[in-house]
């Protein structure tokens, strides 16, 4: 069963990437601008947004093409996201995946004009998308802008940005997760799932899902930060204590975090029985978020 | 016809204004990305845009409601992109519009967030707008997109950053306004014909119409630096000067900026004049970009 994740992950990663690398290299644009966006794009990562994306439509489609137009478009948000949290003002980080940062490579000013160009140049990846009806391209749209903007991922943002120091309790933990990084996970698998054909009970019960996935992913990145090993996390472990972050070992302590798991990892698995999916990646990717080591 | 024009740039501008306060101030967002979104879209200024877009669908609509959604997307992403402009890596400016800007009025990580913020929820007002169709919303989002993005306006703030330290020739100071400036009018002016029921060949007339509009505006900014009273403007003159920037009046001299403005007013009274358009306020429109002393 690990295999064949691996196999399929494997396989969509290099599908996605080929397809980033093709929109960015063509896009006829001041070449400082394109390096910048295409450096952050292809800075690696697991691309588990589009994946996951892909994966949903996978789990309803009766062969339709993949959606690889909102798969990349997701995928974008997420590096703009990246690009703009690394600023100075905002997390002040020199280093990400073992490479200098957007503005450390560039400049400041280079960085948030690459976010932002990102960020825009998404909403071309759904909107000229050839393999989209209108009504789709309408639909997707606009929950896309609720995903990623001042209704999602950026409240996110900002609620993070405010907790920071101060004791915050779990509900306020987990309401800030869903919106940082929830938001995103959930906007992937119901536009998979939507276009793959799946009906409206089945998003809702997709949507639980979702909701529950973003939690294990989050809760398995603070245990990671305690239990993790340096070397395969491409990170320092202990961080979080030593910038006293809120997280969910310093709120239930680390056995309280894991039980706090695998209480998520329950409830995203009955939503998920219950939305009658075809093919069992997602429930493989339920386990693959709950146990990764890196 | 002075008195026509001022009418009728009042009567949009504050219809255009409610609406931007209606689609901002019933937003579910935390408390502090609201007020400082709000803050800058609400910071004044004459909404030219927006207006210019609602001049363009007067000038051939039969009687079809006024496309007020993308008129405040295009409002919102003109904001946001002053938001980003202002902040210490680019700008670094403290004021505008005779108050503090966002990152001085509140910091420089909210600043960042409100202007991706405002892009973001942009794409919301016209795929979520009732009053167009599906196939309206996908060709307006991918013209808005290129209009904003790294092949638009993007491109014009990567190129205006790149040219500070270097004389350059008039060639390449229009085509940096032309992007940095003139994206986003030719998005008003082919979008409020499109959606007023103008034809491709109408629309080809009043993309080269915009393209002069976008330097007239420019061209007169410059002369106002250096001829206008800084009472009106709200800020010092001369700067431009002080600062050795790049404008018309540095490459032609005074008199050399001033036969150009004639010429680019030339140029778009004629693409307007094949344009076909019904009603004067686009011809209004120009001689008050060129001849506007604040």
């Amino acid at each position: 069963m690990q295999q064949e994740l691996n196999d399929f992950m494997d396989e969509q990663k290099i599908a996605i990437e080929q397809e980033l690398h093709y929109r960015l290299t063509n896009l006829d644009i001041p070449e400082r601008l394109k390096d910048s966006m295409l450096y952050s794009v292809e800075a690696g990562g697991k691309r588990l947004r589009p994946v996951l994306l892909l994966a949903a439509h996978r789990a309803y489609s009766h062969g339709s093409d993949a959606p690889f137009g909102p798969a990349i478009a997701l995928e974008m948000v997420h590096t703009y996201s990246l690009i703009h949290d690394d600023l100075p003002a905002m997390d002040n980080d020199d280093v990400r995946r073992g490479q200098s940062t957007n503005h450390k490579k560039y400049d400041e000013a280079t960085a948030i004009l690459a976010g932002d160009a990102l960020l825009t140049y998404s909403f071309e990846m759904i909107a000229g998308d050839p393999g989209l009806t209108d009504n789709q391209k309408a639909s997707i749209t606009t929950s896309f802008t609720q995903a990623s903007g001042p209704k999602g991922m950026v409240a996110g943002q900002i609620l993070d940005m405010k907790a920071e120091d101060r004791e915050i309790t779990l509900d306020e933990l987990e309401h800030i997760h869903i919106l940082k990084t929830g938001a995103l996970l959930r906007f992937a698998v119901s536009t998979g799932a939507y276009l793959g054909g799946a009906d409206s009970g089945q998003i809702r019960h997709l949507d639980t899902f979702a909701y529950y996935l973003g939690l294990i992913f989050q809760v398995q990145d603070d245990i990671l930060d305690v239990t993790g090993e340096a070397e395969k996390l491409g990170k320092p472990v202990g961080s979080d204590a030593v910038n006293d972050k809120n997280t969910y070992p310093k709120i239930l302590g680390l056995d309280g975090a894991i039980r706090k798991k695998f209480d998520y990892v329950k409830q995203a698995k009955e939503a998920l029985n219950q939305a009658g999916a075809k093919s069992t990646y997602l429930s493989m990717l339920t386990d693959y978020f709950s146990t990764r080591d890196y």
